[in-house]
């Protein structure tokens, strides 16, 4: 059994932790941590846990949490860079859920955070927790810095065109559409239902967090460099990423499909869909699964990709643990096999 | 391994049968038969459940039904008799998630279904599937009829009321609202999303087929006879039964909320929430659980009972499988323990 | 044309004040305050506006409220009564969407809105704004207190009812379902999306503050006494409410749709629906129309009956306008004949 | 007033032209046509229309549609130029909801609805109806082809650019989000609420019917050709469209929001935003107001240009009734000057 410490459980990816570790064989959830909650049991915030958990959230300083095999950090930005040193000093293992070991460089980091990195050292030695790209340092991992949701949906997405070098990168296009709990389990006036229900907005139009980490992986992956244009937008449901991603080909004669279905055939949460399928984010609800489906747009010489995700599973949590699996030398899968839910 | 069968699978309750069958360990769906799709593949129809099901839809007559262990129908009424007597010769088990098998009078059935009954011998010894009351009948049954999603939540939430002798039973009051996916997947104006979203509505004020079900359990119950008002209203949303109960009490005496904790103290999938809690449907999506909450309304002599199920688990496809898991002596809770979805 | 002023135009009933006001061709808004927002144009926070309003809210001291033919409040309770006497004494009518002027009862008020009122003379000479039973009082009235969303629906939905000595008025129950926009332009955590959406709930079981103000009501329609059980959900949707209305009958001779639809013969914003109708919350979105569909529950000795309002608009701002319509001697109907949007 | 006939009256683009024609001082509808509903009453489809309209449905051969001044088609394609010829020959005047009229050239009409266009010379002198490009000319048609939903957010979006010749015509993309009113009032599954409720898909990925006539009127704006990517989504709203609209530009010295502010200064019905707005759909809700944001995403060469309509009214009814206002003189905005419904 692992022993896990959780570092924020309030939230949406605390929660989605919670759900799946519930099914996990072989975690052992010893403490979560929540200042404002702290003396609350977990079952009485989210009734959906009851006869799941009897723990309560407790003071951070109480969670004993260096006695803990790995430690998920499902908080804001900046509290999992405050306590890498104690915890990987102590043996812990760690995996932030938030974007202190996503971004290699710390100046790219500063600017868009708004706040100097506290371990650069640390930085330096973490992995990024993309399985696809990075499997093998993930296994050796003392710390990973667990992907956001909208750089899993379009990295995934754009790499077998980029890694092929088939597509101008200097003018690839990705138009996001989110779930609301892509926000965050937080009271703000636009998120609630009157405001954001039978609605569709574009949101970020000047800048996004996610748009240096995602032309950061692109980068890695391709050998010219990459400009990116990247739109999120929300959509009035709970769950779910769908990215559309369109990138210019500098050539036509390549089988779009045979490249995807190669590049992923063997990742047991990568699905290629058949040519032609027209992908929906409810197939891949409240799974760990993100499936793609590769078009050509009629009429033009663009590559278009669909991508779709649980922005709270693949997007968060689920590719937390897999990324667990992977450190602790587990089947990847373990745990994360439930199928999605439908309807 | 139980060798299974499912008739009818297209629709929410076959597709919800499979969600759960696939997290089963000792389920060996082997054959699932579609007249209108024989042919497509399970997993072409519903992109959700690619790499769980290899299997294809079959006609009816190519299933080998009879050599399955156990057959779930879930079909529209009328089938499972029709099917029944050759099945049972053949040795195999049947659940009926339609409604042959709820009604134990056979002119009641055909009142409210408009079609004689087929057997009714089989129908004579057939169990109605409702393990909070009937559980050790149900391990031995040949047939289980399997309870309407209404009736499930109305019983569990009326039953301790009555077996205490405590209301006035010809005044008891069932207001109910459902999610869509209650209707069934059908193409019908009624539900497409313009007609149904950001809408509220009440159905079936002239009498709806579950009522006959629901007052023949409480009538089994309870020593008075019932007369009850249940008016169903349609929710814009995809899953979840919530069951307003008013029952005028007799004596005012007695603690409801250990009357209610007590009756179901040892049951896996009754969850009587602590005093004064107001529950949602969100807080059982996707599970096999129910959950009761028991008010007293202010200056009223009435006792309120509020209680949530999902459709199309507690409510059909997952107390289908408790009672397979009690029909095949395993445990109750088998491939019915993860956590609701939440958010 | 009518100079008006509103105070507190951030809320939904500010804002559908604003929507409705700008259609009707009486209306002058010369003000709009809010504390938090003076200085902000109405159409920067509510773009829907643009080209309707190019006014800013003000601080209420620049509002020059006091050259005002009529002042709404749309604020929470507490804020009319504090300027309710500066402004009549200014000769200036009110009508005040929130609680100050709906409880006849000094001590009431203070039960259950915790805190005393602050001019009970005006509250003495104030008019209860319900058309439907108040038309002659309201032409005269120098203050009005618009009904609750709740109160509205349900009190004309009982009213012909208990006018006829019908029912057991010992034992009523309202079954209510309300849009999220009921609960304000707030922003709480239990009203973001991602928690309200797909899902259902009951809240304010333990009492809630429309309870005294409908008891209020139906007792002045009643010879005898009545008991009420009110019993408020949350549907996931913007607007609507739907009230599921229960009374035991005294006697069953009665033709109770020929009862309503006498009762409501002339009111320009009640529409009895033909018999066996089942009416849904949609047929009213974004109109003052209120329809209601008068049913027996099959094998009992009930009325049923099911009333669809708009909230905010016969339950908050359009009944706020139909009175003024009728404060000022114009038709009743002026600006508030727009048929309801559907879809 | 305008004696009016309406071809086909229950899908979604009659029932709205019944809804804004109820709020028109000039116009008189005289008939509504249905082949399966004739002698159904229109209040007795929609709720809410009661009290607003007595017509009943009747056939097309009785409807006597040529004594009126105006005949709308909200039929499928092919209806309105099978009766054009005659309606014209007795005087009246058509604006077509269907598709009919919208490609001017003939065998592009027969190549995406497979069949032949049945009146090449009405079609010939028939009028594009998008008053934006063609106001004069529409004042004088006898034919008015009004456009589609997407075609009008997706050319107002781009003209100003193509007009200007500042971008890259070669490589435009829109990739456009619909709410499910869009597919018409149809019972099929993908639509039932369990479908399309919290979800998110596209459809039409390999070619949609609105594609040619969008590249027909970007052409007709620019002096190159154009190329175009064209992705539909499905939004789980009842209405609106969001287009977001992507092109490279040639030159990036221009300011952007001056030249759209500039080329829609005048338009009743198109409102140019502050620079840095973030539209959404709900804020033209219910409205015939088309609101254009332009954008120029960070760190690439590209223009961004957002669009938000709602399709029911800009994207279908309510054009069609600015286009009548047109065609009989009258001002343009009359009886489309209510607010958008917020929230």
């Amino acid at each position: 059994m692992i022993k896990i410490g959780i570092v924020g459980g309030t939230g949406y990816t605390g929660v989605e932790l919670l759900r799946l570790l519930a099914q996990h064989p072989q975690a052992d959830v010893r403490a979560i941590t929540s200042r404002k909650d702290a003396g609350t049991k977990v079952a009485d915030m989210f009734a959906s846990l009851r006869r799941h958990y009897d723990l309560a959230f407790v003071e951070p300083a109480d969670a004993a949490l260096t006695s803990c095999d790995l430690v998920f950090f499902a908080t804001p930005h900046g509290v999992a860079m405050a306590q890498a040193r104690e915890l990987t000093a102590a043996g812990v293992r760690i995996i932030d859920l938030a974007a202190d070991f996503r971004l290699a460089d710390p100046a790219l980091f500063e600017r868009w955070y708004k706040m100097p990195h506290a371990c650069t050292d640390l930085l330096a030695e973490s992995v990024y927790g993309l399985p696809e790209v990075n499997r093998e340092a993930i296994r050796k991992a003392r710390i990973v810095g667990n992907p956001g949701c909208y750089p899993t949906a379009v990295q995934l997405g754009f790499l077998p065109l980029l890694e092929a070098g088939l597509v101008d990168t200097a003018h690839l296009i990705a138009d996001c559409k989110s779930g609301v709990s892509g926000a965050g389990r937080k009271a703000e006036l636009n998120l609630i239902l009157p405001e954001a229900s039978d609605n569709f907005s574009a949101y970020g139009l000047k800048g996004h967090r996610h748009l240096p980490e995602i032309v950061q992986g692109l980068n890695r992956a391709s050998e010219r460099p990459v400009k990116l244009a990247f739109t999120p937008h929300l959509v009035p449901m709970i769950r779910g990423i769908f990215a559309t991603l369109y990138a210019p080909l500098l050539r036509t004669d390549v089988d779009l499909q045979a490249l995807f279905e190669k590049r992923y055939a063997n990742e047991p949460f990568v699905d290629v869909m058949p040519s032609g399928s027209q992908p929906d984010t409810r197939s891949v609800r409240a799974s760990n699964m993100l499936r793609i489906a590769v078009h050509r747009p009629p009429d033009t010489d663009l590559a278009l990709v669909a991508v779709v995700e649980d922005n709270l599973v693949k997007g968060a949590a689920g590719q937390a643990i897999q990324n667990m699996n992977l450190m602790f030398g587990l089947p990847e899968t373990t745990g994360l096999t439930a199928p999605p839910v439908l309807p």
